[in-house]
């Protein structure tokens, strides 16, 4: 309806805002990280779904990249990026849409831990006239999806998609999920060894009958920061690490001041007797994740900090959420001469990958309220 | 890309499904019975966000809607509804926005608990040269937003509406959110008698104080199914009961049979061990509400029920999700020969409005897996 404001102070809230400054850094760190370990980084954009912060996560990088939604594997696609892994398990009807891609020039590849979808995928990709790259998921530990290394399911699937004709068996991949579950750096390196020993033995399975496993990818945020090695894996995926959050805080794999995103929301309601502040930041506008609930600091819904992005309120965060209020409770008493109704504030996410996909679009700043850019999302299916 | 599937075994998972006569029933059940009151009735369009939804609930009644952010006011206001509240109270860095649409000739309402915002909403109308009508939000219980009914806040705030140059006194608003916390109809009933009887009781106060109060608006789903009377009332808002959702379905607002909203999801992996099947509608899909926690029975993330819509797969449900995946679990050994992968299921949502909110667009069906329209939503800020 007009033009975006160039100041915080002025944009209609709430709204995603995102730390250039510390989106750099940390995604600096990870690239430095890699670089030194010599093994590949695919940044996983599920997280981000930014055309703009691909650009920066791949930079120094061999340019691959990893999707949760085939509509942002599209979107990145018609971007330039034609290295893309789609890291969740394919349902045969979404080959069609696969294939569309792949015949653009994509090299897109599919991941699967069932028999009967490598099936459906070798015969089909014979009948769209393409050949889908299919990695093998394996368990590690989090059973949520993959099949146990040690199984014959493994080598029923990787001889399946090996034998095509409408599929190739590109490698393994694994997920170590329960990483997020530890609650000290320690436990996360003996997870991430966990990771990384599987897919090694997984590859040794597959070489030892004879078949191809180009590809071993592993990765999370937590054992992509913290394994100690990386022997046997051609690559690592994670994402969170470019933005950060709460509970990535809580768990160690980043600094509160690290945490790039955050919510700018207004204060529209006082309510001193209970020491209350009302915002427009609710249900919606930051996710009802609850992801700190079991960790050192219970943090609510998000934490509540300055306009700057900085701590200076003291401990105070959204302790309860309806569709459009977050109701802000502090420890302490609240300032609330600082904080009248109109009043800005910035909420740090829980879980960024669910707070920002309540949104469009980012304004980006750079150490300053100023706008310096707005960054489209690729949301939805 | 494609031409939208015309039937649901067709469509890209995952997706959210409206069934047309579900919700021609919900809204005809409510129309019907505030017809037979003589109460006027004001559809909130916070949980459905569709224009098409909307003029069937409007339909019978006077015209009049009610939103939760000014975006959707806007979205309705350009597509012909004329007489629209704003019923979260107004930062004043919103009037601007507010104004411009005043002049294009909606009859907008805002609300206000905040002697301050009061003071800026009169001055800032009168700098805009409009006259914003604002009703004083009271609080009867719920403690989230609203004055006390006996307070002089309430006087106060009223008075300076009522002065303006740049307001005007609407008269008054009440929401008995806390209604959600009731667990049988009897309690629901209760709330609904406070809530009016605070209303009108605020009223009371006004006229006493020679002060206009053209308005006495409350209401929650609830609360407007529930009431006993409705005198002292001079219109009611509810939004949930168009849709229905288990967590309205446990607290008897509704029945599992009356819910029109579901998200359409593939089955992307089983695991046959731990009797769970694994789909693709996650935390994003199915939103991480999880209001069923605390009701009679736990739905986790969503009942998961067969295409056709029905119950045909027993105690099922997502008992856990990641961004993409949702995990299902059953009490009794899943259907697992109904459930390959590729297999389409139907998940019954916690919370309405959360869910839908992660969807730009509807695919509404009628009695069949046929689907007859695809309606548009208008999300964000």
């Amino acid at each position: 309806m007009t033009e975006t404001p160039r100041r915080l102070a002025d944009l209609p809230t709430p709204a995603l805002v995102l730390d250039r400054a510390r989106l750099s850094r940390n995604i600096q760190a990870m690239t430095d990280r890699y670089r030194a370990l010599g093994v590949r980084l695919r940044p996983h954009l599920k997280t981000a779904k930014s055309v703009d912060v691909a650009r920066m996560a791949v930079d120094g990088h061999f340019g691959g990249i990893a999707v949760s939604t085939l509509k942002e594997a599209e979107h990145f696609a018609a971007n330039g990026f034609r290295d893309i892994l789609y890291a969740v398990c394919v349902s045969p009807a979404k080959l069609d849409q696969a294939a569309r891609l792949i015949k653009t020039g994509v090299a897109l590849t599919l991941i699967t831990d069932d028999l009967d979808a490598a099936k459906a995928i070798a015969a089909r990709g014979k009948e769209l006239s393409v050949v889908f790259d299919v990695l093998v998921e394996i368990d590690c530990g989090e059973k949520r999806s993959g099949v146990p290394v040690e199984s014959d399911t493994l080598m029923a699937i990787a001889r399946t998609l090996h034998a095509g004709p409408g599929s190739r068996l590109a490698g393994i991949l694994v997920h170590a999920g329960h990483s997020y579950a530890c609650r000290t750096l320690e436990a996360v390196a003996e997870v991430a060894e966990i990771e990384r020993a599987t897919g090694a033995r997984a590859a040794e399975r597959l070489k030892t009958a004879g078949l191809p496993c180009g590809t071993v990818s592993v990765g999370s945020t937590p054992t992509a920061l913290h394994g100690k090695r990386y022997d046997g894996v051609t690559e690592v995926r994670c994402g969170v690490y470019m933005f950060g959050d709460l509970f990535q805080s809580e768990i160690g794999s980043c600094g509160e001041g690290d945490i790039a995103v955050s919510v700018l929301s207004s204060v529209i309601g006082q309510r001193r007797p209970e020491n209350r502040v009302l915002i427009d930041a609710g249900a919606l506008a930051l996710s009802k994740d609850r992801s700190t609930a079991n960790t050192p600091h219970d943090l609510g819904f998000g934490r509540v900090v300055d306009l700057s992005g900085t701590t200076g309120l003291g401990a105070v965060s959204v302790v309860g959420v309806h569709q459009e209020h977050g109701m802000v409770e502090g420890r302490t008493p609240l300032p609330f001469d600082r904080l009248p109704v109109g009043a800005r504030v910035r909420v740090l996410p829980n879980h960024a990958c669910l707070t920002s996909a309540a949104y469009d679009r980012y304004h980006v700043v750079d150490g300053s309220d100023e706008i310096v850019a707005v960054w489209p999302r690729c949301n939805g299916w």
